[in-house]
């Protein structure tokens, strides 16, 4: 075992970045206890050489990537610039130069995940991302090794801070999905263009990042069905309380004997499952595996030091790997090529609120149109009634996404409905 | 990297036993993805060889220690006996002829921990026991490796699911201690004999072990102060739900400035926290450190299959290791030797509950009793008057064990108080 100063060169000086700098920096002397050796930040490559940066030697700084990939002393790059490029193309030059790379990117991962696992095991390097899913959350490490033994077969996770902030509020404030998100932004939850997370965009790249590891079969982010959850109203809140539920963004990954079915979209989930009592803006991923039956795991999914929390656990992962000599010793597990199942073959439970016309016979005639594409009623709600229309709740049972889309296309062109309000899922 | 057969024996044949032969059994060609070689085990250490098992060739079976320790092709010995002696002395034994151990043994680890580590570094060998805490879900290597950049304050668990068992029947269906603890045992959640887990020992030993590893001190069960659920009454239930609270046994682990804080007993706990709705026999941990903030860890405590599913992910962890000529990567990481502090030293709010004498000046009386050991009131609630006895509820703040055992003490003494029926804990 080597005793020499293990040198690290940071990509990014970002939230996420500022963090792992201070995180290495302060947690110095005990991270030398668990490796057996120094680590340290040698250089930092930011955009601007610039821009004033408290606490940051400028003879760290430098825009110059060739200062770090050619420098061979430096074994670990820490990659926080985010995004694609030039991420990608730094990532794939350090992995060919042999050194360990740890990332937070999600982006990437999700979408070119294989391209950069197969350069990692060419050359033999680390390469760990425990970052790019959940924040601070252990779930790359748990599900890669603690429940090797399992055959997991479904992963369900709110993986997106704000939007779980936003539900939360409209669930115990009674709010509007618009005045939720204004909260949002003015406590820095929220982005000033929140798309990618309002829409799922975000949740999804988790989601295929978890699903490729779970099932051992590569996910990428083009196969998650994404829906938002732009559409859910102050009325589907309430009744979801009144059938002792909450409604959560969830990213759903379940490995079936048809495919691997991956989606994110809100869903009605009862009171009692450990999700639902995730509050604000955490994170929690649930796993069901054959040998370890249910767990869940709980935390930040975002911020400076959760991220940077993750980020400096891979580093000491690879230093510690560095010094035992056995870097690579984890490296891609999709070793299976399951099939996805194409989204109209996924069977979900549904929640459907519509507004029809308050007279007999319109329910029947619901009924037989569900009936012909084979959706099982299980529970129908009138409440809101007035003289000429009124609010029907329906709770159907497992149907193909296939099947229920045509029965809804047939539906709003009924005439005794005037609207399909909401369409939700529902994990029940 | 060596494509040689890994070759484990197993140490006890009994329901976590039974699951780890069937499991890797079940698990034989993904683990031969995972690790790039096969792993069998190819003896079984059995008390009584003459009992039927069905499954299991007999060939396998010995009762014959030196079979195994002098078998210089078993490379890891996988012990589920449970207890001291002989565990102790057949794990020392393998690990100084350069075995790796893998081991589900709480009570060995919370005693001996630090003599089992030791003997594991000396010859470089693997040492694993995810197993021994909370059964199948993974917190050990969370604890190590994933949050290895933080510096960890709190940890607090639901680490036993018998009595979380039976404190989730008591609130939810109102029932005693008793007839809970009836049911448990109907279902096989409770032993013939409860003491260990109902009075507090199985989790204290947890406890131990996972302090241990967060603090980086080597904390053991003599260290623990431990009180079980036996005294808890539907009163206490009721109140506890008047406050918005449930009550659970926790096990509390704290490192302050004065020295880490050890112990496990009932406390008061808020619905909102994320404890609360761990309900039947699930097991969590709730972590806090200074990157990640709060974090948690969810899933089953106990059984044949979730036990299992933390014993051989740890055994291909093992199997990792050896194909990459690294085993003792992860070995004990106690570089700290902060003093474990005195229970009557430690700081806890309470909840009081107690039959007094129904006249004017009794709460005042008391009250200056709290006042003269430095006990802080923050709120009192009278529920149940009759015409000379009263139930009194007091919630203090936080206040030194030692403190309040004086002041109960010299309220015991008083004319006007004829009972203090409950003194539970709060984590408020």
């Amino acid at each position: 075992m080597e005793q020499k100063k293990i040198k690290a060169a940071l990509l990014g000086l970002g939230t996420v970045g500022g963090g792992v700098y201070k995180l290495i920096q302060r947690r110095k002397d005990e991270m030398e206890q668990i490796i057996g050796t120094q680590l340290e930040i040698v250089k930092i490559m930011v955009h601007n050489l610039d821009k004033k940066r408290e606490g940051i030697a400028l003879s760290l700084l430098t825009d110059n990537w060739q200062e770090i990939i050619e420098d061979e002393e430096i074994e670990i790059i820490i990659e926080v610039i985010g995004g694609i490029e030039p991420a990608k193309t730094m990532i794939l030059e350090a992995l060919h130069a042999g050194k360990h790379v740890v990332t937070a990117n999600k982006d990437l991962i999700a979408q070119q995940g294989r391209e950069l696992l197969n350069a990692a095991e060419e050359s033999g390097a680390d390469f760990l991302f425990e970052a790019s899913v959940a924040g601070g959350i252990p779930i790359i490490r748990p599900l890669k090794q603690c429940l090797a033994a399992n055959e997991l077969t479904d992963v369900v996770g709110i993986v997106n801070g704000t939007t779980n902030y936003i539900l939360t509020k409209m669930f115990e404030e009674n709010v509007s999905f618009e005045s939720a998100l204004v909260k949002a932004k003015e406590l820095g939850y929220a982005e000033a263009d929140p798309t990618a997370d309002i829409e799922g965009l975000d949740a999804g790249r988790k989601v295929a990042i978890m699903a490729s590891i779970a099932f051992h079969t590569r996910v990428v982010f083009e196969d998650v069905h994404t829906e938002g959850i732009t559409k859910i109203t102050e009325k589907d809140v309430a009744y979801a309380k009144d059938l002792d539920c909450v409604i959560k963004l969830l990213g759903v990954a379940h490995d079936t004997k048809e495919g691997i079915e991956v989606g994110v979209y809100p869903m009605i989930l009862k009171k009692e499952h450990p999700l639902a009592s995730v509050r604000d803006s955490f994170n929690a991923v649930f796993v069901h595996g054959d040998a370890v039956d249910d767990a869940m795991f709980y935390g930040r999914g975002a911020g400076e030091f959760p991220t940077a929390s993750a980020v400096v656990g891979d580093v000491i992962d690879v230093a510690r790997d560095i010094q035992y000599e056995c870097t690579g010793r984890i490296s891609c597990t999709c070793y299976k090529d399951t099939p996805i199942k194409k989204f109209e073959e996924v069977k979900n439970k549904f929640f459907l609120r519509m507004q029809v016309k308050n007279q007999p016979g319109v329910l029947a005639c619901i009924a037989q149109i569900f009936g012909n594409h084979k959706v099982s009623i299980v529970r129908v709600v009138q409440k809101y009634v007035e003289e000429t229309q009124a609010e029907l709740v329906i709770v159907t049972d497992k149907v193909k996404e296939g099947y229920m889309k045509n029965a809804l296309k047939e539906l709003e062109d009924l005439e005794d409905i005037y609207e399909v309000s909401s369409v939700i899922r529902a994990y029940l």
